[in-house]
Order: C-alpha cells, then structure tokens, then sequence
C-alpha cells in the first residue's frame, strides 16, 4: 500500500519550488499518494482567516503527513498565522532545524557548524494570551508544563541518539525565571541522567545566543523554549551562509509537518530563480520520517552531490567558487540526473530507518514512571488592583482591613516590594496603576510570605471570595487574582524584589 | 565643589581593574570625590542577601552615581542578583550599551560594526513575578506598561541625537505578542515622527538577531525590551571579537550606574592579566554623563591610542597584530602616558557636554502631552480553573449553570480553543490541569468576544464575586482571574487560537 502525504503549494516561489521537489521525490522510484490542498494567500482572501479551509482537515486526517511550501499571509488586521494554527490544532510540539555548512561549496564564516536546534513550540509566551487591565499595564502569560518540558526535553535526546549525535545542550534564562525557565533546566537535567552517552550542558540563553553567533561549531543539539527557539533557529541559519538551504521538521504524536525554514519571496516568484533546496531538505525529513530511508537517502546524496557540484541558484552563486548559474528547475534536473550518487567532500547521508523520532516512546513506560502528584495546598493570593491615589493612602486603606482569617503580606509593583519595606527611607517610586496585594491566611507565614511557619493552616475559596468582596465594598477596583500555593509544602510563587 | 561618586571595587578582577580605572580617572587631572561601598561575594556572605549593606544607600543617595567592577553572586539558593536590585531600587530604566569594533587592532570579523544597544532594564518578564497553580503549568508575567515604552523609546531618540547618530531601530516580536510587543512597536512609531531627522526602521525579533549576528554594521542604535535587549547586548559584545572591550551604563531619573559589560573572572584575578579596558569605557561613559566631556574625551583618546600602539593584555593580544603584552597595571600606565593624544586611525572621541541623556526632556511637556486617559470598561473576565476530569464533564457542568448576568463565550487551554469549535470533529487534544473559561455579560458580545455589539451594557465586580462564589458552590477549583476590559470602546484581551 503506497503511503499518503498532503501537499500544500503555497505561494510566491512556493509552486515553483514543491514542483521541482516532488519531481525529485518521485524520480526517487518511491511510489507515495499525494493529495493536494490549498492553503495561504487566496484562503485567507476567501475570509478563512487562518488560511486554511475546513476541508483541508479532511486530508491531514487521512494522511498525518504534510510537506508545506511557504505562504503569503496578506498584510493587515485579523488573519492568524496559519503555521501557529497548524502547530497547535495538530499538537506539533517539536521543531526540529538542522543548519550546516556546506564549506567550501557555499561560503560559510563556520565550516565546521552543524548544529540541530531542537524547538518546544506550543508553550511559553507563545500562546498568545494577552491582556491590558489598567490604564498603562499590559499583561502576556508564559506558560510553561511539566509534561510540555519532558516531551521536547525527551524527544532531543531521543533525537540525538537515533541520529549519532554526542551532545545535547539546554538554553534557558533560569537566572531570572527561576520557577519557570527553572522547571525546563530541571527537567533537563533529570532526564539527562536517562542518557549517559549523550554529554550534556546548559547555556543561559543570552551568552548561549552570543556562543552560538560567534562560534557554531561548539554545538551539537540544542534544546530550548519556544522564544528562545524562534531566536537561535534563525541565528543558526543566517550564519550558516543562506537561509535557502534548510529544512525543518514540526513533529507531534500524530501529526508531523515538513517546510524549507525561509518565506514565500513573491519578489523573485515565476522567475525560475528559487532555490529549492530547503524544501528538498524538509522532503528528506520527511521520508525518514515515513521510514523510508533509502530513498531519504538517495535524494539527500544527490542534493549534495549538485551542490558539490558547483550547480548553484543565484542565492548562492559565487563567482569564486561556483561551476555554473543554474534556474529552479535545471537545479531539480540535476539532483535527478544525481540520484544514485553520493557526494565526495560533503557528508554522506546514511539514515536508517526509525531514525525520526515519532514519540511512541512518550506514551511508554519510561516517560511516565515520573509522574507524581504533589500535594497542593492553597495559603492565600494575590489581587492585583488599579490604584489612583498615593501609596499611603493605600497602605492606611489596608491598614484599617479587619479579617479573622487573612494578612496583608507585602504590596508590590511590578514584582518590586513596597511594604514591607527593610529601609522606609528607601521607598521605591510609586506612580500607582497595576498593584499587588498579598494576602496570606494568619499564622502560615511569618515574617516574608516566602516563610511557611505554619503549613498546616487550611484556606478555602469561600473564605477568599467573602474576604475579596469586603475588599470589593471597600472600593478596591480588583483586576487579577492569583492563587498562592504550597506544592508538597514548597512555596510555590516568588517573592517581591527586596524581599 | 568637587563631584561625588560613588566606587564599587567588586571581586575577582574587579579590584585591580577599578584600581587601574581610578588611577587614569586621577591622572587626568579631574577633581572627583569617591565614596567607596563593599558590594558583593563578602556582603552576601555576611547575610545581606542582596550583595549590598543598607549603608550603601546613604552614598549612592548623597552621589547618585555609581561606578561598579564586576562582582561575584555565591552558588546556592536565596542570593538576590545585586544588578537586578540596583536596577529597580534606582529606577535604572535604561540600559545603553555601545559596541564597535577595534579593527585592525584587535581581530573583529565585522570591521565596520558600531552599533548601541538601548535596553529597557525594569519591565519585561524580568519582573519575575512567577505562579505555580496547578500540578502540569507554571506561569511567569509579562509586563509592558505605556510609560516604561515611552520612556525608553524618547531615551533612544535623544541618546541618537546628542551623540550624532543616524538611525534608531526597533526589535520587538509583535507579530506573536500583540499586545504587549504591540505596544511597544506602537509606541516607537508615534514617538519616531517627533524625529523626522533620525531614519527609523523595525525588526522582528528573531530576524533581528540573525542579521546583527551576521551583519552587525546594518545597525545604529537599537531600542528593545528588557530579555531581547538582554540577548542582543550579548551578541553584539561576543561579535565584537572580546568582551572586555565594552562598558555600558544604567541610566535612571534620579540614579546611573556604570560598569565593564564583563564578570569578575576569578580564574585570573590577582595575576595582572585582566583587560581594564571595559570599565575604562565605562568611567568615559561616566564622566560624559557628569558632563566633564574634555575630561572623557581625553581618557577615550588615551585608551583608544593605546590599544592602536599595540600595547595588548592577553585577551587580545595577538602575534600577528599586537606590538607587546602588558599587564593590568602596564596597560593603564600606558594610558596615562597617552593622556593629550589623539588615536590616528580610531575616531577621535569628541563628546559634548550634555551629550548623556539625563531624562529631564522625560517630565518635561514633550512627553506628557501625549497622556490621554482612556476610558476603561469592565465587561467579564476569565476564570482559570485546575480541572481533573474530562472535557465534556466540564462542559455540562458548565451549560447546567444558570445565571441571569454572565455568559459563557470560550473556554481554552494554553491558549487553545476548546469551545465553540467551528468543527467539532477536530477537537484539540485535553488533558485537563489549567483550564479558562470566559464569562462575558450578557448581550455584551455577539458570536465571539471580540466582537462588542453592545459596549453599554455594564458589569461590575460585586457581580462577578457573586457568581464566581456560585462556581465556588459548584466545586469550580479556581486558580486564577483576569478581568476583561474594553478601553475607549475597543476589545483589551486576546482571543483563543482559532476563535
């Protein structure tokens, strides 16, 4: 039975670009169904605002599988991104970017980098969830879960074994996010010592950015989080010498996509001047991915062999080094005429099968001896006011609460501590607006809410709700709550700056 | 009446490197007071777990300058970063940190770069305001306020203009964070055409940091948030070809801080190898800011026509380029010789007073006038519940409630749609834990709740108490609320994907 793939064109040089691609594919001899649907630019301008029509659902669910030219998203209000789109809808949680040189075939400052980025892709700031409550504060959400740690933390691994790879290394900032950037350094590292033959280290993402720009070659595999990902995969590309060589891959459990990493280019579209690598990359991403292997391999020798060659695009053309300016489709001739032979001073490509990882082994044994449920326990919150009037208004307002059961803990701005303060000679600036109050039950904490003295003092929502809707009588204008918490008697949320 | 500052030796090489720093800042003949504080491992050690003494506020209240060497934060738990202390406690909003390169003294693969970094330091997620609430998800805040974006963009202007720059760039990621970036974004292109002299353009972020990896001399002054601004800080220094070549300064209202972009490298303290070069740049940076231009425009001359001698520390010396290799101390003597000469391939320094930017153009009417208040509405909010069954549990609970006042219009998870699904075959995956639900007043939407059809209905809190408490009856396990707000009529919250 031939295997099934959905095939979107896309628009500007993408047409021309996935026709030399799938010649290629199926001048390889592999016999593959492929059904077609219309996604970008035309869509969107149909009103399907996130480029996509219902239809094309249809044939992602039949096939699990789609190789994606770039599209156009049109300019102005109201059409989402079609890629977040398909990321989410089809749990696509990794983003898979190898970026290498092709030194001395294509100029590259960094003949030895060749480096894997390994991207989560539907958490962090990522989703997109934003609010403004107050007349100067805006508000996104980073949200980070356990179990999206494990899975791309995993997969890397998981990734660099099938792949010989010798090293995985984390980026995160949890110097400054320690509870949430915290959670992916520590995931990475308990799940590091699952894989002793793979060496391992952490970059804080700013100098693990600066390492990456100026010297590649030190990297291997990458894991990292959504935005940081975004960041350093581009990184990576852009000093690899062009962004028209690479491919990537959006894996989750069912569903897996397969794209060049560069965008639509209608500038140079119809011109049979694209390079059509990237997608070619991507289509041998995609076969490993289908455990076809050979033919992975068949067309990855050829593409290298081409551009060993010397048969370039103008994107990559160099007078110095270069053979001959070939168009789209004498470059697609080429790799065809190619197949059957390898490369000589490129790499070799030698995949085996089930060397993509298609994350059966998440749902096994291994990822979900883990798993243990810690005990929560609610201690109080922290309601986020719109404040107009001076801080000693507010403090002598607060002063005069009366509760049996809650005590006013600290007051901050922008996570920088107000009350109470060590030296009330050093009152930060206060100009009001978005402003924290921290309530905690009496006699859990002592002197900071950081101090659990006490974690068997009990509170419930009700006791909030009556005591927030005395603050509510008082004329607090109350715009965000949040929930404070022990998990396993652990204090799980920060402290203000100062405390 | 001599100025104050106030001097910070640091750890590691920061004592020698301070020392070398002071010695030419005395040499060259300006009249300083210097106040010393302890900051660093010791103080931590002593149990101030902030780096700093209490005392230390009385100098830098008297200086309100602080030139810092480097220090060390001790491994383990508790220690608060001093840098991020001294940022808030001062209101050090901004962050300047100017790169170039030294080419052909020192070896630097972009001879043409020079570019200054303009970083927003108070907001940001480096607020770090962070929750756990659930067993799977841990959330950190983005906070972006109107003021903090106008503050730091106007900084950028007059910084490009006082010191003759051409082209201010913005780096945000807007297409993602609507909200928050987008305001940021917005806020630069309002405040740009109050500058038609200086040329303006836009980067996303990730594209951004690519091309300054990749071609750094594109750049002029870059203007960005607090964790990008904090990367491409990075990045640019590590192009640069070494980071102890660059100072940068924290500017405040009230306060400014100075200092080498480098860490106290304790590795090589006390063997008279340490470059002083950055906290050399960083006391010119300093003395500008005093505005005692001849006094910097005379050490920048000295130091620049040094390094161009080929009087070179190890960390750039270079056989090929270098004359000699000096120690710490010879290098500053060096400096001191030079002091009246002029650099002949270097630029010459030719600062004017009041060329540091010192915000009073801040409270000054330029940029109060554009304050308008807007005119905020509640119309809902959005409860996020930890739920523990499964979807369609939740959903009949949810359409058994009864309620004369809310509506529900969307529950999502992550960000994700859950309901209403345009398709009900293609339901995202649930797992439960951090769940959304969003309650709206009733007739105040029509099919989704960005779409106002009428803004005058009114909703106020002791409503929305009232009903929350009915959830709370309900077993509704609520861990956190966000209001929903129309300002000046318009929708303040983001949609779910695929609403």
């Amino acid at each position: 039975m031939s295997k099934i793939i959905t095939v979107a064109f896309g628009d500007g040089i993408g047409p021309e670009i996935m026709d030399s691609t799938l010649k290629i594919v199926n001048a390889s001899g592999i016999n593959l169904k492929i059904n077609t649907i219309e996604v970008g630019k035309k869509i969107y301008e149909k009103g399907f605002n996130s480029g996509l029509m219902p239809s094309a659902w249809e044939s992602l669910n039949e096939s699990k599988i789609i190789l994606k030219a770039p599209i156009t998203t049109p300019q102005g209000g109201g059409y989402k991104s079609l890629n977040v789109t398909l990321r989410k809808k089809l749990g696509l949680y990794s983003n898979v970017r190898p970026v290498n040189s092709f030194h001395p075939f294509v100029h590259c400052n960094f003949p030895k980098m060749d480096v894997v980025i390994i991207r989560e892709n539907e958490e962090d700031l990522y989703a997109g969830i934003e609010y403004r409550q107050t007349e100067q504060t805006f508000e996104c959400l980073k949200l980070v879960t356990k179990k999206g740690c494990e899975k791309i933390v995993r997969f890397a691994f998981e990734y660099a074994i099938a792949n010989s790879r010798k090293k995985v290394t984390c980026f995160s900032k949890d110097n400054i996010m320690k509870m949430t950037d915290g959670l992916f350094h520590k995931t990475f590292d308990e799940i590091a010592k699952e894989y002793p033959q793979i060496a391992t280290d952490h970059y804080i993402i700013d100098i693990g950015c600066a390492r990456l720009a100026a010297k590649p070659e030190i990297f291997d595999v990458i894991v990292t989080m959504n935005l940081y990902g975004d960041i350093i995969s581009d990184i990576a590309a852009e000093i690899s010498g062009s962004v028209g060589l690479a491919g990537s891959a959006n894996i989750g459990d069912k569903f897996a996509m397969f794209e060049a990493i560069h965008g639509s280019a209608p500038d140079i579209a119809n011109k049979n001047i694209a390079n059509p690598t990237g997608l070619i990359q991507a289509s041998v991403m995609m076969l490993n991915h289908l455990n076809e292997s050979a033919t992975a391999n068949l067309i990855r020798n050829a593409l290298y062999k081409t551009i060993e060659e010397g048969n370039h695009t103008p994107d990559i053309y160099n007078q110095n080094i270069s053979r001959k300016q070939v168009g789209t489709q004498e470059f697609a001739e080429a790799v065809i005429k190619n197949l059957g032979k390898n490369p000589e001073k490129l790499p070799v490509a030698n995949f085996k099968n089930n060397s993509s990882i298609k994350n059966e082994f998440l749902n096994s044994d291994k990822s979900n001896n883990s798993i243990e449920i810690s005990n929560k326990k609610l201690i109080g919150f922290d309601l986020y006011i719109d404040w107009h009037k001076n801080f000693s208004d507010l403090l002598n307002l607060l002063k005069s609460l009366e509760s049996q059961k809650f005590e006013l803990k600290m007051i901050s701005a922008k996570g920088l501590l107000l009350f109470p303060l060590l030296d009330i000679n050093n009152m930060p600036e206060y100009n009001g607006d978005l402003t924290s109050l921290r309530f905690v039950g009496k006699g859990i904490c002592g002197k900071s809410s950081s101090d659990i003295i006490n974690p068997d003092i009990l509170v419930n929502h009700h006791e909030i709700i009556d005591f927030i809707k005395y603050l509510c009588d008082k004329n607090f204008d109350f715009v965000k709550y949040e929930g404070l918490y022990l998990f396993d008697n652990k204090v799980a949320f920060t402290s203000g700056q100062g405390e």
